[in-house]
């Protein structure tokens, strides 16, 4: 009887019960938040559901480990070259495509609607009939187009968008007008209205939005970054907005988090500050994930969404 | 060969180079911002292409007048019962359904994602990782569904929302999950995420949403108006937003416009105002619509879009 050690800082025991309630043939679970209890009870279990840094700690100690099933996207705890990669890792994907779309389609239809300023007229109570603009007709620059990229570029197209995308190989979203790779990365920037970068955390990503980038976007361009803050040369980002070669930002990921309270970043006009929120794990769908992997796991099928230690995702 | 009169008040060149550059058939083309210079050449025209609120004055004069195409949805200055109705008015369509959904749904993912506390933790160079919201899952009632709220449907749904309609009798889009009629209106508004009026200004609509509306709605609930604000008991909206009965409200038409600088709405908590601004004509759209319209017109066949005089749209 496969055993399952359920690992999470603050939700462990909701997860505990959604599991559960799946009535998963043959599964032993234990739920903790508390590394110590984890250790002392959950050694010998075969599969990790859990958050990605608290594992680590624990990777050493699990003797029996087949399959870490991680609750987020990202897996960078879990890349650190000193440790072991002999078991099966699967991260989360296809669940937060939606979540990533409301937020970054809201923060451009906000800019787009001009809703800052027409809040401050209606504090001054200023009756303000000032043109405003629109999505429809304007291009989209997608960094990344895995499941949430796919997702935003099905959104952009609603909106009326053209839809630009800039991915290692893929080429699998048909609401994508246009990909570019590798060196056709200025290319693939020139002139857009809004870039999004949806980039992991890899050795390849590091930096590739830099000034050169900056440089060939539209002086009105909306940068918005929900991947991570290591694929952005972030004193490059505060050059241009600082110089008005963008017109704005919109950070959900930083290089460093939190946000260092010194940053330039936090009071630069046009520039949005979120708390890498944009799209946190909701523990249904994630347990929707484990439920469908444990059971291709049990009758000895693929499972989904595995990573690859090399690329990093 | 047909005259036509095109009334603008700021865009009168505009829609002539527009409507010149179609090279449409037999058509001699005359326009002016000036009330004076139309009546002095433009009066023996049967065609007027133009703003509702420009073309009362000029109806007497116009003895050979045989079609208005509005440049608005709204063609209110044209029903009054004093003014004659011996000609076939057509309004704009199907040309703010686009724009309405950027509008409702900025202001909808706004909510959601807390952007405006964001913001404010952003001015204190607070990093504060709160719980945001999601439009999924969530319900939305249109009060008419029509072109735009057909839109709205399909953006909804989109976003993985559940859509009430709430129409005269048409259940056209199928992107609404269930149509309500007549006395269902408080069925309809019961416990909504979400109320968007886009009815128009009838004597139908008149203070359709009133406190019974909102007393049923959820106390989470935001009010959208983007149609006209004869259609909402502005006092009770006030009273109901005071007394928290519903979270906020998105206002675009008001029952007075410019609204009047004493009115309790510009500064009650969680209420954006805008300036009957959410869906401006763009004079690309528009002319599209006059042309098709025209080339029916000259070849016999009915127009599209023709107002009922007495329904008023």
């Amino acid at each position: 009887m496969p055993k399952a050690l359920i690992l999470s800082k603050k939700r462990a025991d909701e997860y505990r019960e959604l599991v559960e309630k799946a009535n998963l043939p043959d599964l032993d679970v234990m739920a903790t938040s508390d590394m110590a209890e984890a250790l002392a009870t959950g050694a010998e279990c075969e599969i990790i559901f859990g958050e990605p840094s608290l594992i680590p700690a624990l990777l050493p100690e699990m003797k029996n480990l087949r399959w870490v099933q991680a609750m987020w996207a990202g897996v960078e705890p879990l890349l650190e070259s000193s440790l072991r990669r002999d078991y099966t890792l699967t991260n989360a994907r296809g669940i937060f495509g939606g979540l990533m779309s409301e937020y970054v389609f809201g923060y451009l239809l906000m800019h787009e609607r001009r809703v800052m300023e027409h809040y401050q007229s209606q504090m001054e109570r200023r009756w303000e009939r000032a043109e405003t603009g629109t999505l429809r007709g304007k291009t989209i620059g997608l960094l990344g187009v895995g499941s949430i990229g796919a997702h935003l570029a099905e959104t952009a197209k609603h909106f009326g968008m053209s839809v630009r995308g800039y991915t290692r190989a893929s080429e699998t979203s048909p609401d994508v007008d246009s990909y570019y790779h590798g060196e056709d990365l200025l290319e693939f920037a020139k002139e857009l209205d809004f870039l999004v970068s949806v980039l992991p955390n890899t050795s390849e990503t590091r930096q590739l939005v830099d000034k050169s980038v900056f440089d060939v976007m539209s002086p009105q361009a909306i940068f918005v970054n929900v991947g991570r803050g290591s694929a952005v040369n972030e004193s490059a980002l505060v050059e241009a907005l600082q110089s008005k070669r963008i017109a704005g930002a919109v950070l959900d990921v930083f290089q460093t988090e939190p946000l260092p309270e010194n940053s330039p970043l936090w009071n630069l006009p046009n520039v949005f500050i979120t708390y890498h929120t944009s799209a946190r794990t909701v523990p249904t769908d994630m347990t929707s994930i484990f439920i469908e992997n444990y059971m291709r796991y049990l009758h000895g099928k693929e499972l989904k969404y595995i990573v690859d230690f090399k690329l990093g995702y």
